[in-house]
């Protein structure tokens, strides 16, 4: 099985590339299933139902979240309804939609997809440890699930890290996000898990974490809003980590970064069937 | 001129790895200038006078460090004689040692180094948006120096990037430290400064943050420490990034990341002259 | 009935002015049951079996800790064969001790006493509240339970609120303890719930936080350690909350302050039998 | 000399309350200077020029803020031209307004008022030792000031009381404002400098930190806002703090709270003329 991530959207213009790469990446590549993290696709805060729709349209498979998961109001409401949509697992119970679901793949393998909040430098959400293990527990791998994708949005490569040994050999790609700045540590873990601590967003890298640069650096100079941060419009890079899926037993034999376009310097699968 | 710069050397595998390919590395690339972070050079915790020696004697010309540089307490005592190990500019004033201080490269040209340290999410030091303007002023690229380096020892990517636009056009390289992960993300910002979020350090890889994993895994998962922090010994990666220098501007003309051995993917400067 | 809290004895001073005070205040005003926070009584940071004994001794019925609940790593064994001794509840499921336990009082009522960990700007333990509300949902006020009180070892004033929101007219007192300063909060809140946002430590005020105020202020200043934490030695003052319970309702009928000895100005609960 | 603080105004219901009781207070008591925070004063959020000016008829002599300065954006413009609003003086160089000022009493003594803010869990400024350093010198007491009140806007107990021994012996009143609770800590350090770490608001305490309970409590335990946070409008407590100053050394002779209406236990300074 062939699996994509991309990192999070940021804005108009990181959307945009985003979407349009990815008909023809999905189907030069024969891709088996596409995750898309979505936190920041609406203005650079949170996800509307219509952007949703498009990120789906375009033919990702699951769009996962993060701390701005609920930026868009009406994300409260159309999660509970489009189970396609994940928000971090580690809100308390009785939140909103869900933060792991089990999805079929093109092939039809059965991929289970989890989104959890790590705790360091953000906000005090339950336990990413435990929520993980009992999403593992209730659809392990090898068994209910043919494949699993935890994208980890946290600050701290420690947590992200930890959490990646935590469930090496029990899932398929642990993948960090939030950050927005992809990592170069893509690697399969000891236990046949595929790592890496950020995708990176698909947004304009001349920019601070994807939005216009001179608001925030005016304010970390000043300590003064002056205005609000707008997204970037310059020519977005896609960001992402392409992994390949062992069918037996459901861990990953090779993962590699995605970076197409913009200011990154750019990165192909090697293992991809279509030239760059 | 020829820039390499190394991240965080963790305990002795990173060290010796570094302190190893190091010779080579100046010799068969000529490089002119190296800088190595060294905040973690002494089992994980600061640097001691004996090993910053054996770094210079590596070939490096300047050690910077980080919120670890006096976990060492004879850093204290030893960095007041040793011009060559700097600490992050934003201390208090009154702070042993200094945060910049001006080098002559073996080309003859004179390079400006600087360490300063982020504030978000770490101890609060002074603003080091202007501890950079006025190192900066002192020093001023293309008038007092040939090339400008600010290691920016930080956490969070938007004020590593914001760093960087403040500096475009009169630093040569921006390059980050902290995260102990690598990032993908080397560009030169449209004003001509070469940038990266994170060198990444140099060490071993299936680690947390470099550290042996089990005891950080089980701190996440218990939260009761049941041991220290011990550097990881496996076959650890030399991390860092090269920036080629126009002699006259002092601007960045090319920036790549070097990665070699342990368990990260390689990463060869293309423009080094030496094959990989 | 008639209950006594005592904030954080901190040291060796702070301990032994709690203690030598316990025995006459539990006589003289006929105390049905009383509360010590311990975590900092071993020179400052956690406890040791030995010292929980000596609270017991003074007639304390219970001991309640926070974030230096395992500075002393034997707490982690004797707590399971201690249960006076509470942790926070909300550490991870599987951790030594228990958070929340029923106590007899002197007078035969049963007391559920709890003990749980903020997270603003703090370690991050499970869901405080969800804890509460699970505690309470097992033992409930005017049920299981004639008294209810919870210890919320907090930094923010706005958490502590919370909570004592949150259970108001569900617990008989919800008192802060953390932050060594006692406060002038003291109310009833209109479900019936005392509430107080930090008892204030048994300890030297002439100090910080209780600590010899010298290598803290140095280290704010400095921003380098230069010597270890060490528990200030001058007179203490011993600072506790007093509440009088109505025994049908187990709500709060009385609440304030007690503050005996050292710097602070005194205060006796005037509804105590005993003059001052 | 006989100084009043008034703990943070937070709202109408705050605000009215305070600048209601201030001008009886002031006769009655022949009150020589007042200095009342504002940062809460206008629905809770900063302070407007006109608010400002009705603070000041009531009969403040000087306003202080704190990280709410500027939620009121005419503050930046109008604070230039208002010599008696104060701000944080730690904000970077540059910072419209000023930190620290010299003013004039009743009685005709010279009164130097500084507002500093800390950096412990809040936004990272500028070095506050250092900044009330620089005030104390421009300005020492004794010499050009005859008192010196510093309010330290702050939310650990442990930089406020660091900051109060750092400056005992050469302030009048170290008094800590932000965490919106009265703290009882009140004393007279041993250098002769007046301590609270926390005046308290002027506010209605039955609420979240001044705040209508139910946004904060159900953002506590659903981790997503629902609604704003506006202040509570039940009977508000005037919280503060009441000084007498010796006129040859400008240090203090006596410290003691002041607490009138709502929900807390009342207090009145024992050394006030009017009986309460
Ligand atoms: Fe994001
Ligand atoms: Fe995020
Ligand atoms: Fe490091
Ligand atoms: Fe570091
Ligand atoms: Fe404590
Ligand atoms: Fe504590
Ligand atoms: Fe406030
Ligand atoms: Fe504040």
């Amino acid at each position: 099985m062939r699996l994509l991530f991309l990192g999070d959207l940021v804005g108009r213009a990181g959307r945009t590339a985003a979407l349009e790469a990815l008909p023809q990446l999905i189907e030069d590549n024969r891709l088996d299933f596409v995750i898309v993290n979505g936190e920041n696709a609406a203005r650079g805060f949170g996800i509307t139902e219509e952007i949703m729709q498009d990120v789906l349209d375009a033919g990702a498979d699951v769009v996962t979240t993060g701390n701005h998961v609920w930026d868009q109001r009406e994300a409260l409401v159309f999660i509970e309804r489009q189970e396609r949509l994940l928000r971090p697992l580690n809100f308390p119970a009785g939140t909103p939609g869900r933060g792991a679901n089990l999805f079929t793949a093109r092939n039809g393998a059965r991929v289970l997809v989890m989104n959890v909040m790590g705790r360091i430098f953000m906000e005090s959400l339950d336990d990413p440890f435990a929520g993980v293990e009992a999403a593992l527990d209730a659809c392990p791998l090898g068994d209910v699930a043919d494949a699993v994708v935890i994208d980890v949005h946290a600050e701290a490569t420690s947590e992200k890290q930890a959490l990646g040994h935590f469930v090496d050999g029990r899932a398929t790609l642990v993948v960090g996000t939030h950050t927005h700045v992809p990592t170069a540590d893509h690697q399969i873990l000891p236990g046949g898990t595929a790592y890496l601590s950020d995708a990176g967003m698909c947004g304009d890298y001349d920019s601070v974490i994807g939005m216009d640069k001179e608001e925030p650096v005016s304010r970390f100079i000043r300590k003064i809003p002056s205005g609000r941060f707008q997204p970037a419009q310059g020519t977005p890079t896609v960001c992402g980590v392409a992994v390949e899926v062992d069918d037996t037993s459901g861990l990953a034999t090779a993962v590699a970064p995605l970076r197409i376009g913009g200011r990154l310097s750019p990165a192909w699968p090697p293992f991809w069937p279509a030239a760059q």
